[in-house]
């Protein structure tokens, strides 16, 4: 069997499937709009532990990450299809409201409204399948296949916390007791925060500039996910094009000091560790113009050397292995 | 904790969610069509077990159950997305090949198109979750909502087939080992049909009459999943009226005689088992002028006695207590 992003290859090309392979499936709806949908799978014990997460953090995390792939399409979510699974003693105790209550919370400010979705019994495990529909002007979808020689690459924040914060969890920290610096840690892991603009009645002005901005200006884009190492491959294989990523401009997440001091670890996690969903994208250097670009972090550039991510620093070049999370 | 249906009540009301509730939700699309989506969770050991189903049977009815939701609004199957968690070692097999095979082989005469979805590795049961994206003309979905006072009630085949297969196999009788009649009774279960619209280019003119003649002319419709006492239940309460049902009218499965001699328990199975995804509808007498309707079996009578359900034979009449499929 082959792994993960192969078999889904094979499936695509074997059933000439056009619209599966980026962040969101990209629908004709009408003459000003786009449909854009998106679905992830959660399931206890591979994507997270009872123990680790509150159930008001597991609702808020599965809207979390659907949310994240609409961004990651410039796109605006509207509606959510919630399917869950539940053993029998957990449906006994609050725990499916609670669910909600940290669904709704995030739901709420993002306009997201519950449309549907499916209940059933499991016979020990959580899995929940969260599936978001958004919108995005037509023809305007920001896919995985724009990048072109020369374009500059941006992430919207801090990279590696996500990973670290799972990394205490494994160890046995849980959230209700940790450090204040653990804390943002295991955050970022078990709460992600999608980068997205969010609903324009709130006062969130300097945000929803920043998000029109990309969705105006990128010429592709990914959710990291996977792990930056992973995710600009998807977007260098999806373009056809290399890229040069910049060692000592990859931003790593404040806190990663408080789990190691040795620089390279700390790269390595910002590098490999996935779940942070901030936005990886790259913009046409002739539209850099707005000072507002200052707000992301560039880390390196397109390149036409198809395939191969080089990691440079003053001293040397080296070819980056994608390092990401697969699931097989 | 609440029942199932209860809660999802609760939720709905408690969070004002006006699209949940029927077969699929209905959102705007463009001037001439609505958007119809249905999501369906089906968990290993809980909805079908390994040994019942070859993986091609499971890809079937991973997506059959979906459609047939799409066909309860009287909508056209457009797009599909298929969440996949499968255990390491399923994962390592030809399990995923011959599932999609299957799946492939039920969503190209129905037109439908593989547009997304996620795969996840679990710890060691298999579990789907089908979303199936339609179409219906604007405004013209038919609700649960709409079944009015004199209104007939129908259904689209014979029922309890897909119950009694799912009897076989509890009781070890394997689909390629069973014989004739069992064969038959099985496959309603393994292998449902959805009733639907199948591709115009294909040669089913009479099957597409009775589709469009049902779409044109149903106040209500539901497809039979939880079993016709609960979903003529679900009707009731949606469109705030009751049903008399005519036991001689109930239209059984033959091969039940197989399982049972005995017309009560063969009527039992017919009335409280699921699955068997015919399509249940109510029509104003008016609108019975065309005579392709003689294909459907007219089993009752919607009436003013809200929220009560009336079995009537030629002796006696009982209130029926819906005991079709819940989760919890």
């Amino acid at each position: 069997m082959p792994k993960e992003f192969e078999f889904i290859n094979k499936i695509r090309q074997q059933y000439s499937l056009d619209k599966i392979g980026d962040d969101c499936a990209v629908l004709p709806k009408n003459k000003t709009h786009d449909m854009l949908i998106t679905s992830d799978l959660i399931v206890e014990d591979i994507d997270f532990r009872r123990s680790w997460m509150i159930p008001e953090f597991l609702g808020h995390k599965a809207l979390a990450v659907s949310i994240s792939d609409i961004a990651a399409m410039g796109g605006k979510p509207l509606y959510s299809m919630l399917s869950i699974g539940i053993p029998e003693d957990v449906w006994t105790t609050d725990f499916v409201d609670e669910f909600y209550e940290g669904y709704f919370k995030l739901a709420r400010p993002f306009g997201v409204e519950l449309i549907g979705g499916d209940v059933s019994k499991t016979p020990d495990k959580i899995v929940i399948d969260s599936t978001v529909i958004g919108e995005v002007e037509r023809n305007k979808a920001v896919m995985r296949t724009g990048a072109k020689v020369g374009d500059l690459i941006f992430v919207t924040g801090e990279l590696g916390g996500a990973s670290a914060g799972l990394k205490l969890l494994e160890e046995g920290i849980s959230f209700e007791t940790a450090k204040t610096w653990q804390k943002q840690l295991i955050s970022k892991q078990v709460k992600p925060s999608p980068f997205l603009i969010i609903s324009e009645k709130l006062n969130f002005s300097k945000f929803v500039n920043y998000s029109l901005l990309i969705n105006r200006s990128a010429t592709s884009m990914i959710d990291i996910s996977d792990g930056l190492s992973s995710d600009i491959e998807h977007i260098c294989k999806a373009s056809k094009v290399g890229a040069k990523l910049f060692k000592e401009k990859i931003p790593l997440h404040k806190r990663l000091r408080g789990v190691t001091n040795n620089f390279e670890e700390q790269l390595d996690i910002a590098l490999n560790g996935g779940e942070d969903f901030e936005l990886l994208f790259t913009v046409n250097p002739k539209n850099i113009f707005d000072k507002n670009f200052d707000s992301f972090f560039y880390i390196g550039e397109v390149t036409a050397n198809v395939g191969n991510i080089e990691l440079i620093s003053d001293t040397k070049t080296t070819i980056l292995q994608p390092k990401g999370y697969q699931h097989f």
